[in-house]
């Protein structure tokens, strides 16, 4: 499983379960370019006290920074949850070429408006570790009720 | 005209010529809380090397700074063009009532998707300074024409 979509995602999981445990909504992001993770980040709205804090967002600019461009050429974001429509216009600006999410969000997720706001040179592939990903944004609003 | 939409938008402006000067694409914007302005930002994409640096997002992470909470409750935003999606769709976390802007952009405003993505609590007024805000921009690019 070296290098799959599968292998990322799990690492996109483990920035979720950081942000599980700051008791941020758990929602995980990495962005990938020729197999090398080179930018990792979790939802921090509320530490952070900003609601644009969303883990891909973080992850974009970080990303960016590491590519040196802002274009996110050749790169793929990986992320726990259905990207929301802010973070799949951001999505549009970076002409990323890839999105992987985990679980889809009825609610609040981008196809909601339908695909017509990501970039044309962008391609979505949802559903992987999709149960993992959604169970922990249900523990975390279980936990929230109790 | 003191703490008018024109007053408020002249401050947007003021931001957008500093984008201007900056060789950024010049837009401008201002949040303003009880006739306070409480953010002032524009855009710095190239300067940031970083797609998501609209003034709006700036703006809106500024002014929860400056509110100490996360939503944007009383605050009007003020943006010399009309937001595009990615910042549309952080205006619906930020949960802002109101939100004036100068020039429609008909290719990537987030009107051309309609209304439904903004918060229900959010009312738009367009056309404060169209002419003078739209300006801006044509003599940005026909600079970068020449």
């Amino acid at each position: 499983m070296i290098f799959s979509d599968e292998y990322f995602m799990l690492e996109a999981i483990k920035e979720a379960r950081k942000a599980f445990e700051k008791d941020e909504v758990p929602i995980g992001a990495v962005i990938v370019c020729d197999n090398m993770i080179i930018a990792k980040a979790h939802n921090l709205t509320e530490s952070l006290n900003d609601v644009t804090a969303h883990a891909e967002m973080q992850a974009y600019t970080a990303a960016s920074a590491a590519m040196g461009g802002k274009y996110l050429t050749g790169c793929t974001l990986y992320v726990t949850l259905e990207p929301c429509i802010m973070c799949a216009g951001a999505s549009f600006w970076t002409q990323i070429p890839r999105i992987v999410f985990g679980a889809t969000d009825p609610k609040r997720g981008y196809s909601n408006i339908g695909n017509r706001i990501l970039h044309p040179k962008t391609s979505v592939t949802g559903g992987i570790y999709e149960f993992e990903c959604a169970q922990l944004v249900r523990m975390f609003f279980q936990k929230k009720r109790n």
